[in-house]
């Protein structure tokens, strides 16, 4: 409706002049203009679960080639994974020949991939899905093939003549630090002066962050969603590594996520081998409410109904793809649990509980609105749904209501609150990380 | 057959020979005479899962109490994990009252056991199962309960009136660590007085270990039992840690173990939260090939199929209880794999391939039996069966036959070998964790 769409942009104003300042009101604030990610991206990408793979004579059903993303995009299709929103069917590292063709373009291996990239982009796009493609920015990629260094215009060329729809940049071999952010912002303009909508997935925070604070206004302005972090892995350390890094710097990075740039935590690794129900259910929550990028990594031609069941769950991809997008943020921890809220459209807010504690049974987590920082959202009424570990409608509660959750170790509950009567709630009602601080001090002690 | 009960004493005579040494012909092995774990002890423990949960006014049905342990029993009986091996029902901290009675024993919470345990060992007896508790060598147990030191005859006496089968016992809270050898010897010699039949199970190496090397040789005199590290928890930070430390000193431990006497990684934490499917396969793998105690914590009323089919699983669980009682050790690690081998009874062979990755699928690992330091067993020939992840009969190979295993990524793959034809192989065939290095360098290396 024409109301809500008003209430979402002045949202978003609101979000604009608190995350990118005045300046952001001055020049463009966006500079790559593809209009691409207006939510966080989705599909699929073969780093985590297929990596440097290229052993097609012993390993044929696994390794990295045309087969393997034809493959993918077919049981993406069929098996509702691109019904469920999964649209990105991304290679990484290790597709590339030794070297470059006569031309100075980069090329795939052809024994690898015999069809070549641009009639695997239409094959993706005859199935209704999107092909992501990886370079580095560097002189060679993190595995040694052909990097981008001083090729950024003939490379988004090739990308955009191939029709690619994604590009993953890395960033190994730099031959200098202070090189990153000139050689990234130098791709960005070669992708938009293609004129073709590519969409630029960035690790420029990550490989500048040993050497400085990245400039977080400015990746904005160039890419559509960035790494901040290391590579997850098929375990519950990085997951954790990844949430723990991601509150601990959240003051500068939660207001650089919004429509058209993101966050990246990196993939989903859910269906694999070294999570738990519990744990994967703990990633899939913190994905959603750190409006991430939800690129899985996983064999979907073989995946146990449980691991599908939740990467497809409606009801979580909803809170990742909130149009309002927000990122979400951690605004409590006591006794092993951490709560972290989420603002979406409509006034509504979702709500991550997960417990640390790594041993003992399922943890009571006494939920009483009174307790959130955004409190006032059940003031005088909301309604509760618990999204994670199974749904649930918890029915209308006001801020004085008493709920109890158990949570197992390791695991995450998931719910929303919507205001149900009264004014409707505003952006002034919610607590920023960055005013987090300030209002747990000012906060009566009692509560 | 009167053979087989030769052949395994010869073997026995040897393990003894090279694990205690001559001083073990001179005196007396066993100073703890109670005849118990000719096999590891089976169980159920509370700690893990329970942890010190003493509020039954808000958490009845999970608190430490005699209604706990009643209902464990009721479903070890109903749900078949009496008939797989399960024997022990344990108590461990938080079951005592704040103080000793006036006669100096101590005594149990009254409000929580408001029958004493005397009736709830009558009760567990009455199922055809074995009750063990809890104490501490020190001044206090780690929660703060009344500990033995000093009170050691009275406390043995207590639990041998109460009709107790089993004696964790902890060891926080000691006045100084010189006295660790001395108070569980007391403890071992108060037990053996009572004449009741009352497994032994220490945390001696344990807490001395920060400040000398255990003397396993004295401590197998005295416990049925003895944990060597830090406690487990319901994650796989922990397990990983066990096995690492375990093959760390298993030149110190493996020579330990043996009937009546074994090391303890501590409690199976299968059926909770933290692992993954695999991470499961692979804790219930190396617990049989480290002939480990198999003492679950994990709430029996309410476990997944999954976790109890593997719990249950009598093939790895007759690995694990195997009567020659030789304890397995790691002789291979390579490309993220290590391999563990565990000698049986009958001139068998246990092998666990652990795949240690964190990323990628399945790794293949290939099998010749030429490449393992057992090699011999398959020499002319070997009967393989692989009993995880799934049972299958793999048929007779040789020494050069060629076998490609799959290993998940944190899995364990568990097979056995058996020799079929020709001479049977003798404990010479054998590679032992102490000669494991020197065979090493002597061996072929092609191999």
């Amino acid at each position: 409706s024409f109301r809500k769409a008003v209430a979402i942009a002045m949202a978003r104003l609101a979000v604009l002049l608190l995350s990118v300042g005045v300046c952001a009101l001055i020049q463009p604030v966006r500079l790559l203009d593809n209009g691409l990610a207006l939510t966080p991206p989705m599909g699929w990408l073969h780093w985590e679960r297929f990596v440097c793979n290229v052993d097609c004579g012993s390993d044929p059903e696994n390794c990295i080639s045309e087969k393997l993303f034809m493959q993918m995009a077919d049981v993406m299709v069929e098996e509702g994974w691109k019904e469920a929103g999964y649209e990105y069917v991304c290679i990484d590292d290790c597709w590339l020949a030794p070297s470059r063709d006569a031309q100075g373009r980069l090329q795939p291996d052809p024994k690898r991939f015999p069809s070549g990239i641009k009639q695997l982009a239409r094959y993706i796009h005859s199935k209704g899905l999107k092909l992501g493609i990886y370079a580095d920015v560097g002189l060679k990629t993190c595995e040694g093939y052909p990097g981008s260094y001083g090729h950024y215009d003939i490379d988004a060329k090739t990308f955009a003549e191939w029709e690619v729809d994604l590009l993953k940049y890395d960033g190994c071999n730099m031959p200098n630090w202070t090189l990153y952010a000139e050689g990234y912002i130098n791709m960005s303009r070669a992708l938009n002066q293609t004129g073709r909508k590519i969409l630029y997935s960035c690790e420029w925070p990550l490989y500048e962050s040993s050497h400085q604070k990245p400039n977080y206004t400015a990746i904005r302005q160039y890419c559509n969603q960035w790494r901040n972090f290391e590579d997850v892995f098929d375990s519950w350390r990085t997951v954790q590594q990844i949430i723990d890094l991601t509150s601990g710097i959240q003051k500068q990075i939660v207001p650089a996520a919004g429509p058209g740039g993101w966050n990246d935590p990196d993939m989903l690794v859910i269906g694999n081998f070294g999570l738990s129900k519990d744990q994967q259910q703990t990633q899939m929550a913190m994905w959603a409410i750190m409006a991430a990028p939800l690129m899985m990594s996983n064999d979907l031609r073989d995946i146990d109904p449980q691991s599908k069941e939740l990467l497809q769950n409606r009801r979580v991809i909803a809170i990742n793809q909130d149009p309002l997008g927000m990122q979400g943020y951690q605004t409590m921890k006591a006794n092993s649990f951490e709560v972290w809220e989420r603002p979406l459209s409509g006034g509504k807010m979702a709500y991550a509980v997960l417990n640390r504690r790594e041993i003992g049974g399922p943890g009571f987590f006494p939920f009483t609105a009174a307790v959130l920082p955004s409190k006032k959202i059940c003031f005088p009424q909301c309604n509760v749904t618990q999204v994670l570990p199974k749904y649930q409608e918890l029915g209308v509660q006001t801020s004085d209501s008493k709920l109890t959750f158990l949570v197992n170790p390791t695991g995450t509950l998931l719910f929303t609150a919507t205001p149900v009567t009264g004014r409707p709630s505003t952006q002034q009602d919610w607590v920023w990380p960055m005013d987090f601080e300030k209002q747990k001090k000012g906060r009566d002690p009692n509560l």
